[in-house]
């Protein structure tokens, strides 16, 4: 056996040819209090998945291990960032990929009748392969549209953990149960996140994810926070979606969904909260402040306005120490998996239901978008920042369209002038997913025209079954 | 003089080669109530700058004088349009090209300091070289969003006109007017207007573009209104752009903005108002109904939000019968000119602020797009359709992309899936303006490398100068 080479001053290993180099590009890193810094002419080297160094081209400053001019660095892949922004990849901090397959179906309905005469009798027609071809679209999507982690929490998930080994992005999967399917569904759930954490060359981590306080009991949350707390498990779960079914928790239960969940143990664990823009803020926001558990919540904007609910009220959760994720929940409601749009819009909307244009500033939307939505899905030491040491997980932006020109202020022009579609090439574990636009690791028309024979029978509702009712 | 070939039955010429022909696209056309009808497999064939036809490939059907196979038309030019949607080009209902030289200069302020603090002191920096530049980058953004008509409403506008023949865009033009400025800022609108009425080949029409009834008084309005009348001109104004004008014009006046520019006279003709977030629903519908003259409004509801506005109440003006058109406001404000998410923003915003899933439909939003845009701008009869006799003014949008696919219903797609990114295709008056994202009309890197040149000088305050206060 050889012994490994010595590591260099951050215990990196700084000796051989990088395997990735990205030159002359804007970096956009952090200082030590979290604050966003621009680096200009910045080199990225990359070695073994992590990045080793964001250093200037030209002056040789910069956080890292580098040697300061990325010309001179031997790597194995070389690519000229000149005209681009290199930002953390995005991260989708709650999503259910393979309803891609359902984007589009139903189209302008409240939740009620989404949910009921659409959306759970079609998921009765659910197989295997349509989940797997579904979760590939999706992270063909995303990862054209910049997101290098996504958090998903949906059936047959293997088939999610198989679409993001081949896609080659990162992801925290958790696989869905409702208290009617008894405990079996809670043993699935724990099954799937032992099975597959660490899959994928570590890129998988995994959750818990039962679905929501008013589709499983409190027992069986209690179980889940025990299992949660006993495997070092994240939860992930919907909570507080709307305020209607804040409203309808306190009629049934004299709770709202955050205290059922604190009653539960369940604060008491890692949780990342989808939604929540139903809080009872004066009730649920002390029993946020005094989880033990790292409580996290994860936004969804443009299904907010589409449904016509409120918010998540952002400003109330930052004040409370939670990070606030940006994601995009499913494309069957959301329409689109578009990370960077969650982000415009989060900026968007929190002025304008604050009415206050000075709150959310774009460096805030970055902020969401980069380390706070890497806390949101567990991955607060990992992801989120380019710094050394961090996994090697970028996007190159492209700011020299007419539309993101001229720059004056460069935080502005990425939250409020550029778009998903300005992203031209995503990084994961060092690994190039796309290139100038072209994807690497996935073939849409192939997968498109396999889903596309499958959706007749999936979307047939004439045998009258759902897999829920949904009630709030 | 050789006599005219005879026309079609429609009137059209039909004989001789087409100078365009796209093939093989979903074409978006409208029935005869206004309707939304999709054409597939859709051949549209261009004559002499107009649409001469939109047949369906196949079969033969649709409306015009195609003979119904693409296929089998001699042309010019050919596009084969497999995989994209035909639809009419955007309409950007209120702009400000020039001020793209200012994006991202005055973040995250409320309405008077980013007036009083930034750009008006700004604009007195400007120079025709500043304005010229600014106008040639903004259509170039608009090409690549797929918009094909623009109504601006600044100053120097003589380079407003230039760039937008340079361009190949369709504008309707204003030049900028105060009461500061003395009679001759109103009749330097009215000369810009008869000047440039019907320049670069027709594309360009005029209009009269007192700045707001704060900024200009009753007695300019009215002879406005004359002006107006007298010339067959449109008049295009910023009106009740916030609540807070409606309630300081009340504490002022006793009158709303709608109100005054009634007693103008201004609602006997055509106008165009831009905004109105702030209509006195109670006191200004009325008003709106019983006016005289064609009056629409354009709606920007991106920079409503991020102004911590209300947004236009576009159920209310619907109901009322104005038109709402989209618009982009100036990127000063914006960020970006980008048509296609203002329809998108005002689908989601609509339904937000009404808190009804079921309004602002899909259809409802591309009507907007569309028909309703047109009639905005006063050329109801000439753009927004892709109908024969009408203007060829269309785009091509790719609808093959991950996050476009699968699709269930396409007015969903193209509302809230696709993106102006999406827009492949760029064609006015049946010239090509951008083909598979490439612009053929302008020169982006030689614009920016001019622009940015100047930015220093234009963007020096030190002379504590501006070219109006600010009081709303």
């Amino acid at each position: 056996m050889t012994p490994p080479p010595a590591p260099g001053p951050t215990g990196l290993i700084t000796h051989g040819p990088a395997d990735l180099v990205v030159t002359g590009c804007t970096a956009l890193t952090h200082d030590s209090r979290g604050e966003i810094v621009f680096v200009d002419d910045a080199t990225v080297v990359v070695r073994d998945g992590l990045i080793a160094s964001v250093t200037a081209g030209d002056t040789g400053t910069g956080t890292g291990t580098g040697t300061g001019t990325g010309e001179e660095i031997p790597a194995v892949e070389r690519i000229d960032g000149r005209g681009t922004v290199a930002l953390p990849g995005l991260v989708n901090c709650h999503t259910h990929t393979p309803m891609v397959a359902l984007r589009g179906l139903a189209e302008d309905l409240p939740a009620h009748a989404w949910f009921n005469d659409w959306i759970w009798p079609v998921e009765s027609n659910l197989t295997e392969r349509v989940v797997g071809l579904g979760a590939r679209l999706a992270c063909a999507e995303m990862i054209r549209g910049g997101v290098t982690t996504f958090a998903d929490h949906y059936f047959a998930m293997d088939e999610v953990a198989a679409a993001t080994g081949q896609s080659g992005l990162r992801a925290v999967l958790g696989q869905a149960y409702f208290s009617s399917q008894g405990p079996e569904g809670r043993a699935a759930s724990l099954d799937f996140a032992l099975r597959q954490r660490g899959a994928a060359d570590g890129r998988i981590t995994t959750c818990l994810a039962p679905h929501a306080p008013y589709t499983v009991d409190e027992a069986d949350l209690a179980a889940t926070a025990e299992l949660a707390g006993e495997h070092g498990l994240l939860v992930h779960i919907h909570a507080a979606e709307n305020r209607e079914q804040t409203d309808n928790s306190l009629a049934r239960h004299g709770r709202t969904p955050i205290e059922i969940l604190e009653r539960a143990g369940l604060l008491d664990t890692d949780v990342l909260l989808a939604h929540a823009t139903g809080l009872d803020t004066a009730r649920d926001l002390p029993v946020l402040r005094r989880a033990r558990g790292r409580v996290a919540v994860a936004s969804a904007p443009r299904g907010y306005l589409k449904f016509g609910w409120d918010t998540t009220p952002v400003r109330a959760l930052r004040e409370a120490g939670v990070p606030v994720g940006l994601a995009t929940d499913g494309a069957a409601s959301n329409n689109t998996l578009d990370v960077w749009e969650s982000m415009t819009l989060t900026a968007l909307v929190q002025k304008y239901v604050e009415r206050d244009p000075a709150w959310l500033t774009a460096r805030q939307a970055l902020d969401h978008a980069t380390l706070q939505s890497a806390r949101a899905v567990g991955l607060g030491d990992e992801i989120g920042s380019l710094a050394p040491g961090r996994r090697a997980d970028l996007v190159l932006v492209d700011v020299t369209g007419p539309h993101t020109q001229p720059v004056h202020d460069l935080a502005a022009t990425l939250v409020h002038s550029a778009r998903s579609a300005d992203v031209r090439t995503t990084i994961v574990a060092g690994r190039v997913l796309m290139r100038d636009r072209r994807l690497l690791t996935l073939d849409v028309p192939d997968i498109v025209g396999e889903l596309s024979a499958l959706l007749p029978e999936l979307v047939d509702r004439s045998h009258g079954g759902r897999i829920q009712e949904y009630e709030g």
